[in-house]
C-alpha cells in the first residue's frame, strides 16, 4: 500500500523529469538564445517543484510503514533506491541548497571569463565562497550518513565508494604509472605518424558518426544525434538524446565523441524497461556510466580490429588518403603525451589528472587545504605526475575545470573508476568469450550482448561491488588497467 | 497579498506549461516514433498535476480575498483572465473530464482509420459517445456561466462570443456568398493560368520560407522553423516554434502555410514581455490569433504588391520560369473553386464550410440535432452553401476533420471570425495609413506596427469587443469582409 504510494508518487517525479531531460536537451541543443532567460525560469522552477515533492510530508510516513511491508526482493532494492534518492533530497537545510546553487552560478558565471584571463585573483575570493559552502554540505551530510566529509560527498556519484579504496586503488596506480608513461614515449618517440588531412565536412562527419552509431548498435528508433558546444548525452532512456561537436579540420574529435557518448546511450537503452520510471531502473553511477562510454571509447574503438573497421568508413565519407591506413590510424589514436589539460588527455595519462585532482578536492574538503594553496598544491603535483609545471598558469592549471565552480566534488574520480571497471570487463569477457580481435572481427553484437547481460539490464538493483564482481570475477582494482595499458601502449 | 499569492501560483503554472509545449512541439518534429508512449505517459503526468494545482482549495480563499483588495486597473484584468482559466479548469466533475478525454482519444484514434475507409457506421458509436459527454459538459458549464449549452463551449474559444452574434453576422454572409462565389467563378473561367514546374527541392523551400519569415519580421533570436506532419504554431512567447511541411511538387503549400505560421507567430512574439507569465498577457482569443495568421496569408501574401515580391524570391531559389511572373502567382493564388475539403478550400468558398459546420455544431449540442442524423445535414448544407453533394462520401463530408472526434465543438466559428477581423484590420489600418500597397511597396515594417500598436501589444488585456472596436472603429461586422472579396475576386 505504502509502497505503492511511494512507486506512484517517484514515478509522477520521473515524468517531471523527462520533460525537464527534453528541454534540456532542447537549451543546448536547438532552443535561439533569447528563449534561454525563459527557459532558465522554466526549468528552475521544475528543479523547485520537483524538490518540493520530495519534501512532502506523507513520503516519511509511507517509507516507515514500507519499511514493514512484506516485499520481494526486488521491490525492496526499489524501495531502497527510492529512499536514497528522497534521503539526498531531504537531508540537507533548503537555504544550504540554496546559498551552494546561488554561489556555485556565481562562481560559474565568472569562471567563463576569468580562465581565459588567468585571473586567479579574481576567482579565489568566489571559489573560497563556493568551497566553504560545500564543505558545510560535507559535514551535514556526513552526520547523517555517518561517512567522512568528503566520502559523504563521493557517496552522491558513487554510491558504497570510499576513499579508503581509492586510496588503495591509486597507491596501486601510483607504483606503475609514472615508469610507463616514460616508457610508452621512448617507444612512441620513433614513431611516423601521419595526420589526416582536412577539412572534413561537416555533413560528411555527421554521415560518418551515424555509420558508427549504428555498427555499435545504437537504436535510433529511441535516440538521436545532434549538435551541441559541450557534447553529453542525454534525454530518457526510450529517447536518448546524443550530441557532438564538429571541426572541418579534425575528425577524431567528433568520431571519438560520438562513441563515447554512444556507450553512454547504449546504457541507457539497455536500463530494463520494467523499472525505467523509478530510481532503480536508473544507471548505477557516474563510474559505471563511464565505464561504458570508455569501454566504446578506448576498450573497443582503440582496438586495431575495430580500427580497421573505421578506416573504410573514414574513406567513404572522405575518400582515401595514407592517414587513414588502418596502422596509421591506430598509431594517431594511441599517442601518449603529457600535458596541462584533462579533457584534451590521452588514456594512458588520464588517470594522473584525476588523481591530482582527488587528492586535491578531498583535502579541501576535509580542511586539510585552503581554497589560497590551491595553484601551489596543483604545481606540486603536477610536476610529480606528468613533469609539467604550472606555476603562474592557472588557465591551464587549476582554473581549467568546471566541476569545482559550482560545488561538485567529489565527481572526478568516476573517470578513472569508469577506466578500471571497462578494463576489468574486457578482461573479463576476454575469458569467457575469446579475444575482443575475435569478437570485433566476428561478432560484434555479442560484446553488446555480454554488456547487456553483465552490466545494463542491472540498472541499480544491484550494488556497484555486486555488479563488477558478478560481471568480472572480482571487485575493483586496478590490475587489469594496468595490463591492458601495457599491452596495447608496450606489447 | 492573495492578488500575489495568485500572481505567483499562475506564473509557476506558466513555467510548467511552457516545458510541456516545448516538448509537445519536440514530439511533433524531433522525436523518434520510439519515445512516443514514454513521452505521452509524461504529457498526461503534466497535464494532471496542472489541472492538481489548478484545484488547490487555497485559490478559492485567494479569489474571494483578491477581489476584495484594491487594485489598479490593469490587475484586475489580470485577477479576471486568472479567475476565468481557474472557473474554466474547477467548474466540471473531473469524472466527466476524464470521461470525455477518454472517449475523445478513442474516437479520434479510430477516426484516423475509419475516415480513409469512409467507414460512417465504424465511427457513429463511437462520435455519438463523445457528443453525449460533450452535451453534458456544454449543460455543466452553461450552469455556471449562465449561458446557453453552445454558447458555453464557443466561451472555451473566444470569450465573450455569443451564437446570437455569430447567427447575426453569417446571415448577412449567406446573402452574398452563394453569388459572389458564382461571380468570381464566371470571371476566371477564362483565365489562363500556369502550374509551376517542380520538383523544389525542400532545402530550397525551407531557405525560401525563411526568407519570407525574414521579410515578415519573424525574429529568429525568439524562435525557428522545423518541419511537422500537421504544422503549427508552438513554443512559447519568447521562443515561438513554427513548422511547416514540403511537398516536392507544391512550392505554394509551405510557402502560405509558412506565412499563415509566420502572422501566429509574431502575435505571440509580440505579446507584452511584463505580463507574459500570466494568462492576461495570452493571445485573446482563436478568432483573433486566426485574424492574424489570415492577415499575413490572405491579406497581405495574396495582395499583387506582395506577390510582387515573392516573385524574386521564387527565381532565386528555383530558377525563372513563366509560371513565376507576379501576374500569373496573382491569378494562381486567388483561384476559386469550391470543393468537399475545408483545408484546402480558398479564402472565398471557405466561409460556406465553417456556416455548414457551425449550425450542424450548434444544433448537435443543443439536442436539435442527433448523431446519426448527421450526413444527411452535411448533405443537405454543402449543397445548400457549395452546390456539392457528399451522399455517402463520409470521409469528404462529415468524417473529414478532426476537431468534433475530441469534442472540440465551438472551435470552428474561430476561423472564419478571423478571416472577418483581418478584413476589418486591413480596411482600419488602410483609412489610417494609405493604401495596402503603398505600405507593401514602401513600408512593410508599418504594417507589423500598426498591429503591434493595435493588436499584439494587449494580449488579454481588452475584452475582444474592445480590441476590435479600438484597434477597426466597429464592432465584428461581415462588411469590410464583403468589401475585400469583392475587391479582390471582382474589381
Ligand atoms: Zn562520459
Ligand atoms: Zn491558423
Amino acid at each position: 500500500m505504502s509502497y505503492s504510494a511511494l512507486t506512484h508518487h517517484f514515478e509522477q517525479q520521473h515524468h517531471l523529469q523527462h520533460l525537464g531531460a527534453i528541454c534540456g536537451w532542447d537549451q543546448a541543443t536547438m532552443m535561439p538564445s533569447g528563449g534561454n532567460q525563459a527557459r532558465a525560469e522554466a526549468m528552475s522552477a521544475l528543479a523547485v517543484l520537483s524538490h518540493q515533492q520530495l519534501q512532502d510530508p506523507k513520503l516519511a510516513d509511507w517509507f516507515a510503514s514500507a519499511n514493514q511491508a512484506s516485499l520481494a526482493s526486488d521491490q525492496k532494492v526499489s524501495l531502497a533506491e527510492m529512499h536514497r534518492q528522497w534521503r539526498d533530497a531531504t537531508m540537507l537545510p533548503s537555504d544550504l541548497v540554496g546559498a551552494l546553487s546561488l554561489a556555485g552560478s556565481r562562481c560559474e558565471h565568472a569562471w567563463r571569463s576569468l580562465r581565459p584571463a588567468n585571473d586567479w585573483a579574481g576567482f579565489l575570493p568566489l571559489f573560497a565562497e563556493v568551497l566553504n559552502l560545500s564543505r558545510q554540505v560535507a559535514a551535514a551530510r556526513a552526520d547523517v550518513l555517518g561517512l567522512s566529509r568528503y566520502d559523504s560527498l563521493l557517496e552522491q556519484f558513487e554510491p558504497g565508494m570510499r576513499s579508503a579504496t581509492l586510496d588503495s586503488v591509486f597507491n596501486g596506480v601510483k607504483q606503475w604509472l609514472p615508469a610507463l608513461i616514460k616508457e610508452v614515449q621512448d617507444k612512441q618517440g620513433s614513431e611516423i605518424v601521419l595526420q589526416p588531412q582536412g577539412p572534413f565536412a561537416i555533413e560528411q562527419q555527421r554521415a560518418l558518426g551515424l555509420d558508427v552509431m549504428a555498427l555499435l548498435g545504437f537504436d535510433f528508433n529511441h535516440g538521436r544525434l545532434d549538435v551541441s558546444v559541450h557534447p553529453f548525452c542525454g534525454g530518457v532512456s526510450e529517447d536518448v538524446r546524443l550530441t557532438t561537436r564538429y571541426d572541418e579540420h579534425d575528425v577524431a574529435q567528433a568520431l571519438m565523441g560520438v562513441i563515447h557518448e554512444t556507450g553512454h546511450a547504449r546504457y541507457e537503452q539497455g536500463l530494463p524497461a520494467q523499472w525505467r520510471k523509478l530510481p532503480v531502473g536508473q544507471a548505477r553511477s557516474m563510474g559505471v556510466h563511464e565505464s561504458q562510454s570508455l569501454f566504446f571509447e578506448m576498450q573497443l574503438a582503440r582496438h586495431p580490429a575495430f580500427i580497421a573497421q573505421l578506416s573504410p568508413l573514414l574513406e567513404r565519407h572522405f575518400g582515401t588518403q595514407p592517414a587513414f591506413a588502418p596502422d596509421n590510424l591506430a598509431k594517431l589514436y594511441t599517442r601518449v603525451k603529457p600535458g596541462f589539460i584533462r579533457v584534451d588527455a590521452d588514456e594512458v595519462t588520464y588517470p594522473a589528472h584525476i588523481m591530482l585532482r582527488y587528492e586535491i578536492e578531498r583535502d579541501l574538503i576535509e580542511g586539510k587545504l585552503e581554497a589560497k594553496d590551491l595553484p601551489e598544491r596543483w604545481d606540486q603535483l603536477m610536476q610529480r605526475y606528468l613533469g609539467l609545471s604550472t606555476q603562474g598558469n592557472y588557465k591551464d592549471g587549476c582554473m581549467q575545470d568546471i566541476h569545482w565552480t559550482d560545488g561538485s566534488f567529489g565527481y572526478f574520480p568516476s573517470y578513472t573508476l569508469g577506466a578500471m571497471y571497462a578494463a576489468q570487463q574486457a578482461s573479463a569477457m576476454q575469458q569467457q568469450q575469446g579475444s575482443l580481435e575475435q569478437l570485433i572481427e566476428q561478432q560484434l553484437p555479442s560484446i553488446f550482448d555480454w554488456l547487456q547481460h553483465n552490466i545494463w539490464q542491472h540498472a541499480s538493483l544491484l550494488d556497484t561491488d555486486t555488479l563488477i564482481e558478478q560481471a568480472c570475477g572480482q571487485p575493483l582494482n586496478e590490475s587489469a588497467f594496468k595490463q591492458h595499458l601495457q599491452q596495447r601502449y608496450l606489447g
